[in-house]
């Protein structure tokens, strides 16, 4: 449903630090040598989740995956599977950071699995130069508030803190490290000589929860980790060396971007002012919308009653692509902009309400998150 | 009072992971840029032990040093100051082992001095492609019996194993890490881009224990490493980042290597039939001794009676130095060597019996120390 611009070759870039200029996920899906989701497997999971299917699947934002049967092989059959999916903490959550998470939750409902949410709080200390560790701790339990948030089940759902949990995971980081040459790093993920050595091994922990379930259970356990399409590179490596240091290879459901205020790209936490966080107050959603989102209207009022805006690339549509649920009013609202019936204004202010509704459910779930954080920590 | 051979220019090589060829010390210490210690450093050593120093001081075993000083002055001050020195298993424990760690249990009695004893069970499972986790993990239990034996004290020691007590300092091994470039790892240490990623991080647990104290006494707290010397390369990194993260440099006390029976290098766990375990029998060292230990005997007793031997490049008369506490008798071995009044073979068998008293003390040690290993574990 989400149809891409027309861009030049190579237009675009998707890294797990960065993503730049708009990307073509078709593209992406054979650069990273992923599956897509087709309609046999959306319909296989819309059977196991007892006929219903998230708007995620339906609408093409959760795209594509490796392994994913494997992983509905164990549903169907009643054996344990895991999901693990993380945040690494550098600055506030915003909505593009919810996006795989209320997606994890779903599937920890539908599909009773236990979820592992890692947070590395080294990652960004490590790639970004003023970042401090003091800071990343910081943002840690603010972070963890907004996880929390989402709903997941306490009785099934495991929070851990990498400079915290490493008395459990670094041992399995030596393994994949083990079998990691510094070439295969580079390639990867772009690295130099010039980088440090921490971001060399760093992709070694974000294998490490993938292989948690097998020692946890003590026996080879799958595991299904939702999140952006960016985070796949760390995977393809954890799936490269998992079966010869004794884990089963972890399947990934990977998902697009929440697009940038500004258009093109990924939500960025560096640049505050092409991002909703989480935290931010109904008047600053509102201006930030008004201001920022990138519109598909036309020039002016006239035209755009004679002529209608384009939904595909008007970024005010895409939000609600992620955040309206109901399909029947997603799609007036589509047609109606597209007529030119609905002004650009007035699909801005209909995300606004959305957003903000929204979010007020959320900050009232984060406020009462601090005080069950224990009830998720998996402190050593 | 050990005398180098002559050999051509730069014909060994010394990194924590081999020694080859006869090692130049005094090269070393410009090649290393660490400093001598010289007669008013053991002067001042001798007078804050009480009037004693140790042989290894006396003898030049234990010959350079970084910062040897400012511990010294916070030992003065009856300011608290740790000692860490650490055991990396692949395989038994040697009497090359044994030499640092015999030194340290000096330092820690005279200057009444905490020790961290580090155990990076993941470093040479790193390093060598055929050593497993499970082979390392066999091999840690049965070193740290021999490190338990060596006699420290339980009130002041505390061994922790990397793989085991990693929450405590994977957090600062990546603020080494985030100072350390892969360009700086290959300069220290050799690697290439075909080395694993491990490898390139694995300095950076090096450097931890070294932070410690401070971590630990919640002030900066000098810290003094007695190693042998391949080992400063690591130090010499930790000390280049130390200050930039907030703590103090540690300070090294580095010693020669016991010669390889074969002479030349570094004793060498994979050569078997150049070292001495720790756990070998009376009739074992005795075997090693005589068919393995290089003479600097003359070719046949004639000539031997006549022109005497020579003790600077006899491997027996070379161990007697770090064995044979008494200046007065190794000084009469020396002589009646030299002057062929004592043959090779009865040299040899003086190093046979002050060894297997030696070991014979050890052992009953080790069997003791396999019931207190739980008061020495700093267990998370």
């Amino acid at each position: 449903m989400i149809k891409q611009l027309s861009l030049p070759e190579s237009s675009f870039t998707v890294t797990p630090w960065s993503v730049k200029g708009d990307v073509d996920y078709d593209k992406l899906i054979t650069q990273f040598g992923v599956k897509k989701i087709d309609d046999a497997l959306l319909k296989r999971i819309k059977k196991l989740a007892g006929g219903e299917i998230h708007p995620y699947l339906r609408r093409g934002i959760f795209f594509s995956h490796m392994y994913l049967d494997k992983v509905l092989d164990a549903v169907e059959k009643k054996e344990k599977a895991y999901l693990y999916t993380g945040r690494a903490p550098s600055g506030p959550v915003h909505l593009g950071h919810l996006v795989p998470w209320m997606f994890t939750k779903w599937l920890q409902d539908k599909f009773n699995m236990p979820l592992l949410f890692q947070i590395p709080d080294e990652e960004k200390v490590l790639f970004k130069d003023n970042l401090t560790a003091q800071e990343a701790e910081r943002w840690t339990m603010e972070n963890i508030y907004d996880i929390i948030a989402v709903g997941f089940d306490p009785k099934k759902t495991k929070i851990f803190i990498d400079t915290e949990y490493a008395g459990h995971m670094y041992k399995h980081a030596c393994s994949v490290a083990k079998k990691t040459t510094a070439s295969t790093a580079k390639a990867l993920f772009g690295l130099t000589d010039s980088d440090n050595v921490g971001k060399y091994f760093y992709t070694c922990m974000q294998s490490v929860p993938a292989f948690l379930p097998t020692v946890m259970e003590g026996k080879k356990t799958p595991c299904l980790i939702p999140c952006a399409i960016d985070q796949d590179v760390h995977f393809r490596l954890t799936r490269d060396v998992a079966e010869g240091i004794g884990f089963p290879k972890p399947a990934t459901i990977l998902c697009r971007f929440l697009p940038a205020l500004a258009a093109g790209g990924k939500m960025s936490a560096s640049e505050m002012d092409t991002l909703v966080a989480a935290t931010d107050s109904p008047d600053v959603v509102r201006k930030k919308i008004m201001k920022y989102a990138f519109s598909g209207g036309r020039d002016n009022m006239e035209e755009h009653r004679k002529y209608g805006g384009n939904p595909d690339i008007d970024v005010a549509y895409q939000w609600l692509m992620f955040f309206e649920e109901d399909d029947a009013k997603l799609k007036k609202i589509h047609d109606d902009y597209k007529s030119g019936k609905l002004l650009s204004g007035e699909l801005k202010m209909i995300l606004v309400d959305k957003l903000n509704a929204f979010l007020k459910k959320h900050q009232a779930a984060r406020e009462k998150a601090k005080k069950s954080v224990e009830k998720f920590m998996l402190r050593d």
